[in-house]
């Protein structure tokens, strides 16, 4: 800590997470995954390494920690009268978070760390969508939703080179929807 | 290289190639991902690490490579009769081959180390897929394809928790089918 810096709200233990979190989004956006150590996280956030060990454990806890963090509360549910309205807002407005180069270094390192991973990555969009189909009379199943539409959003974004902008990832609303 | 064992076909460089990618399948299934390096695999494979270096270059590149050759020509084409026939059988295949951890495993660290390891899980689907789509008259074009049927079945394989068994991905081809 600086001595004469005024501690911002949270104090240390959230100013240790965000100087952490920052740090694993900073490496990931300028070297390989492969240089992402605990203790290279450590040295970039100005903590001891231990202090990393000891709250998060491994670097998979850690990056599942920072995609999870970093994927929710980015998009705001829409409201736009209409079912089928709310759901393709909110999907070009996913697949337009998809589709920056940062995000998705900051997915394929925590899926590349552990199981847990993934579900970090969209536990948040899952809920959104659960949020926009309780509002919506006779809608779909939220799994069925979820394989539906953003199984191919990720897809593309992750296994393919494929584009998977916001008028295609719009389209997909209707798949579900008829 | 163990004297008096005659050379396997390919000669050393086939022979470096099934070591180093042996190597990586079983660090992958004995330890976290975050211990996989390239000195440690050289290690494991019993070559010298300059010869890893130089010919993969990186781990990203080792990685897309071992997941290239592990997820091709592992599952046969189909040949039912039907277009329905033949997806839904290769659907449950590609469905089995991921309930595997250890098929898992492959993926999540290919991911992982780069952009080209997702899609070196998946090229040889692709291929597949098309193949089969070439056979049926008036087939759906195989991006749709893609993107309806790999979509949610790799998503929730990697994103979610949720079972993706034989059969419910054998009942995707009617979302793209009718």
């Amino acid at each position: 800590m600086t001595p004469g810096i005024p501690p911002r709200p949270g104090g240390r233990s959230a100013r240790v997470r965000a100087a952490v979190h920052r740090a694993v989004e900073e490496l990931l956006t300028e070297s390989s995954p492969e240089a992402l150590t605990m203790p290279v996280i450590a040295a970039r956030a100005g903590v001891h390494p231990t202090t990393v060990y000891r709250r998060w454990g491994t670097l998979g806890e850690l990056l599942a920690s920072v995609a999870a963090s970093r994927f929710s509360g980015d998009i705001v549910v829409p409201d736009t009268g209409s079912l089928r309205g709310d759901l393709e807002t909110w999907m070009a407005d996913v697949a337009t978070d998809l589709a920056d180069p940062d995000t998705l270094a900051v997915m394929r390192a925590a899926i590349g760390v552990g199981e847990e991973g993934g579900c970090a990555c969209v536990a948040d969009r899952h809920a959104q969508l659960a949020a926009i189909l309780e509002r919506g009379g006779g809608a779909p199943d939220v799994e069925r939703a979820a394989d539906l539409l953003l199984g191919p959003l990720y897809y593309r974004a992750i296994f393919t080179g494929r584009p998977a902008d916001a008028d295609w990832a719009r389209g997909l609303v209707s798949v579900l929807l008829g």
